[in-house]
């Protein structure tokens, strides 16, 4: 049976329907996207909320020519869908599969690759200005939430949008509702305007709108002066807006085709930047993501039952693992906060929140302020727990470094998503916290394997006098004989634990995730006759010192991490060797060890099941049985040793 | 003959001055400043203009037991002065002297090391949740200037102010003039404000504001809303801090320290989080400062004629030669723009805003949309030059990470002060920058060592496809040989220079500045019979792949960067020669060569002059001799090579 989103090759075919065809179109395009990420897993609810506003956009607007940049762009899959991925949908977020973010690379339509909040403003002001040096006239378009407009570097963008002399639009999405879950003043107050409004209000608003824009001889200024007088309304977030000299136009209804396209049409005429404020409910059209948008924000695949929808539960993870051990721990120290930046249960801090609610703070899409609010806390003697992505600790670095580092306050960094995330692609690996972190004086930083570590790396945190980074990866915890040597074993400062002594040259120091995979592989190698020595590294900063004694008893060092392979874990174990070399503290024979590092290289990693990227990087079971065993054939013959002063 | 300031031990010795003596005091402790300033160097002009409202907090909070958070922290003069380090003013940003900016470790008067913008809000949350965890009355108080609320990390803190219910005062320092200086809208709006009231006007707000506050009973909102009534201003910023749920209260006169004793007693009564707007005169007290603030913001030793001021010019930069470089290259390349973080000079982009206006752009303190402005940019074709100091790059790694190396878009980043940056001290050393970039793939980073690199750097970055980051270092650019041999050298991807040809074992592979100092050891080894080879790296990323060749000829490889050991250049050879064990391609026999990393330590790097911090860190001629002398005489006796596989 053909449907109308059949018919759809590309958006120009938006424009022989008909307003009522639109609106099924949108059914349509609700239900298979409904039934596709029930199937992939994805980004569910605020999918289904933007669809209206995304068909009206691309009939408003030609984006071949003119610019749509997406503020984090999980909400891209019914503009994808227009713009001819349909077929592909099967294979989102799958290997060589249609990326769930937007991808340049996928199509012309597509302008960055986005997966970071706060992004879309500061683009789009780079392309206006761009468009504005070139003298063009294509219209640009910055498509953002209201959960991403709190973010400091939307604020550093709206603070800049007098450079742009020319049109650009902000469709500001605001899907905050009454039991709001986005924190913040701004949310707050864009709550207060929503409940504020009945829908008869926003109706009146459209049309104000549509008189009032500006036409041939009249200005923008006299223009909302107008537009403003006719309404009544008692907040406004015009007030915020022209307090920082940006047009503001809204609120209006986000699910109305109709008036949204006439909107578009007329707005995007506007000769200077402004911003419309839409309503739009998240999960509409699929009543369990309606009624829980919150779970249904980011799901794997689910049944459809009807109307129902029935999550499949996954096999314990680190994060569940670090949210018991965390509650565990807050209960015995009642200075223990907890902070995140709006990811409260990707973080696992459900159950802190639940137990502990005074001491939980969400500070929003705000990652600085977190670190910031954190390092005054532990000024007052607090000990607070920042639980942050690693790929999202990119946005905080530079107050690490100064409120944190620098002072060496006690604040503790949890690092979920650390390592090669899987499907959610190239923008959201945390493959680089190492480097960062292991440059700022007075930071230890430990990765547990097991969740008897987790335990003990959370105690040994809260007790430290320093900041402390703690990373884990998004995964299975593993548990087994890795467990019973571990469980035992508290965290002690710069001290790793050998999990398997061998007779051999090899040995394969692996930090965290990758110990259970070096213990499989030294089970395999010694069936054939490769005896290696396996060490759960435990800290990142500092190394022990007891794996440098091995390289100087003329070891071979395989380092294993799930992190880059440049300033990672196993970096810092060359340079560790290589400060042997320079401070010769006493005349000594030496024989000459050897490091090989085995770690992510030098590319964009792209989405994929986690375990593929992992044996692609070489840190699968095999592909470690497959280095060592080279590196064992390629053994040195006898050598005189090497002679330190 | 005894002053008032002779008097003041402590800040309680203020309690018992009148507020005759209290402006006689403010004069006198802006005489000292300038006198002390124009011996030392360093802020002048925004200490100059905050010594009243110092006295009048000191006066009416104890901020032994109140809580003082300043942002930035360069204005800090007047609070020391008044804390007991008068006589330390002397050695003011020596080495082991005082700290140019607020310093724990000095005095329990300052909470934070700090130097980085946007802070003092968001620590000051932290510290309010501290106190209201522990039921304490402590007042907390955040000082902050107009161009430091503009940045990301401010609004961020300034949205989750709501966190707070109890005492917490921000002190908005408003300094903008007519002619502004700072960028972005929200300074045009507070410019605004300032120009559209009159001396009356203010004087009037203060009446209105302490008639206004609330007293028992009242509720805080009454208070407001009676305030906001009295008061017939045309534009005011309350609408943007309502907004954000924010009590607003001003503007008033910065300078009136009897209004304003009274302004801080009465706020400071308050139960909930508010903002006191005041406005100050940058440079007030020294004409010359008072009429070119900009000039004597940051400045070294000057000669006070009466009260004219002659700055004595220093020698030819890295900065001033990067400037005239980059004017140079943008005249033959329209599509040349300019972006820097409110730091025009400091970042020698005078010249190209006076060539180029219409090229030129300023954020205002906001690292993070300067670099997704170039990223949007360089997607519409235009080339931009991000212009970015290496410790302030820290606030925009995600923003490097995501728009532009994850696009591979051709942006490049011009990284002044790059390495140990002398007097400022610790919160603004560069040392990280090699580590943070070169983890992203398709991001180049190289360093020119004098004028003739700095002109072929600038022309390789702007025809590479790709992003390019050039770091280079505060410190006199070097002529000479190097000039001979490196002018007639463009960039070439990935190849370094060999500047000096030696036959012994030794090479020395220095990055950027230390070239100089590199040769200059090398020929005072030449005369203790130690040959070595000197080479101009040029490349950070991609490493020299004849490094790598050097190192299996069995040479000894000594590494020279003014960075940080961790994850710099030498830490990046160390990975490419580990590589070199991981793939063997052939079989092939090689000597082992060795690796010797000299860079800054893991510490952090006391304030004083550049040249001793460089020899602390064994980055001096005389530290590289030694260094390179033990090393020759470590050398191995003669050994088997290494077979690889």
């Amino acid at each position: 049976m053909s449907t109308i989103l059949d018919q759809i090759r590309g958006p120009e075919d938006l424009k022989t329907l008909s307003i009522e065809q639109l609106a099924l179109l949108a059914e349509e395009i609700r239900a298979f996207i409904t039934q596709s990420v029930s199937q992939t897993g994805g980004h569910l609810a605020s999918n289904l909320g933007v669809v209206d506003l995304t068909i009206a956009m691309h009939r408003a607007f030609d984006f071949r020519r003119d610019k749509l940049l997406w503020d984090v762009g999980h909400q891209c899959y019914a503009h994808k869908i227009l713009t001819g991925r349909r077929e592909a949908f099967s294979t989102l977020r799958q290997l060589d599969g249609l990326s769930g973010f937007p991808s340049p690379q996928e199509s012309p339509y597509d302008q960055f690759y986005v997966g970071h909040a706060g992004t879309s403003i500061a683009t789009a002001i780079g392309m206006a200005l761009g468009a504005q040096h070139a003298g063009t006239d294509e219209k640009v378009v910055a498509f953002v939430g209201d959960a991403s407009i709190v973010n400091g570097l939307s604020f550093e963008a709206l603070n800049n949008i007098g450079l742009v002399r020319r049109q650009m639009l902000i469709v500001l999405n605001d899907n905050s509702m009454a039991i709001d879950a986005t924190p913040g003043a701004m949310a707050g107050f864009l709550s207060r305007v929503r409940l504020s409004h009945t829908y008869e209000d926003i109706r009146r608003t459209t049309r104000s709108i549509l008189e009032h824009l500006p036409l041939i001889g009249r200005t923008m200024e006299d223009a909302l002066e107008n537009f403003k007088r006719t309404l009544r309304m008692q907040i406004s977030p015009s007030r915020l807006f022209e307090s920082l000299n940006i047009p503001y136009f809204g609120p209006v209804d986000g699910h109305d085709i109709d008036s949204l396209i006439e909107l578009f049409e007329a707005i995007g005429f506007l000769n200077r930047p402004a911003i419309l404020h839409v309503y739009t409910r998240k999960g509409k059209g699929f009543t369990p993501a309606d009624n829980n948008p919150t779970k249904f924000h980011s799901t794997g695949p689910f049944e459809i039952n009807g109307d129902a929808a029935s999550i499949k539960k996954g096999a314990r993870s680190y994060t569940a693992a670090f949210g018991d051990a965390l509650a565990e721990v807050a209960e015995k120290n009642e200075k223990i906060m907890a902070i995140t930046a709006a990811m409260p249960d990707g973080t696992g801090l459900v159950k802190f929140r639940e137990q502990f609610p005074d001491r939980f703070y969400d500070v929003g899409i705000a990652e600085s302020v977190a670190v910031d609010i954190a390092a005054g806390m532990a000024k007052k003697g607090l000990r607070p727990f920042v639980c942050i992505y690693s790929t999202f600790l990119q946005r905080c670095i530079d107050q690490i470094f100064q409120e944190v580092a620098l002072q060496n306050l006690p604040v503790v960094f949890c690092i979920d998503r650390a390592g090669l995330v899987g499907n959610d692609g190239p923008t959201h690996h945390g493959t680089m916290d190492i480097g960062f972190l292991r440059m700022l004086p007075n930071l230890v930083l430990l990765s547990p394997v097991c969740e008897s570590e987790m335990r003990h790396a959370l105690a040994f945190a809260a007790e430290a006098s320093y900041p402390v980074a703690i990373r884990y990866p998004r995964d299975v915890i593993p548990n087994g004989c890795i467990e019973e040597i571990c469980s035992t074993q508290p965290f002690v400062l710069g001290r790793s634990l050998t999990v398997r002594e061998g007779e051999g040259d090899i040995v394969l120091a692996a930090l965290g995730s990758l110990v259970a995979a070096a213990i499989e592989a030294a089970d395999r190698l010694a069936g054939e006759g490769i005896d290696a020595t396996v060490i759960n590294a435990r800290f990142a900063k500092p190394i022990d010192e007891g794996i440098v004694e091995l390289w100087k008893q003329g070891k071979t060092i395989v380092t294993l991490e799930d992190h880059t392979l440049a300033c990672g874990f196993g970096s810092a174990v060359q340079e560790s060797v290589g400060q042997v070399r320079r401070f010769p503290e006493r005349k000594e024979t030496i024989r000459t060890g050897r490091i090989c590092q085995l770690a992510v290289g030098d590319l964009f990693v792209k989405a994929g099941p986690r375990k593929w990227q992992l044996e692609a990087a070489g840190l699968s079971i095999q592909r470690i049985v497959e280095t060592v065993r080279s590196l064992a054939a390629a053994q040195p013959r006898p050598y005189a040793p090497e002679r330190i002063s």
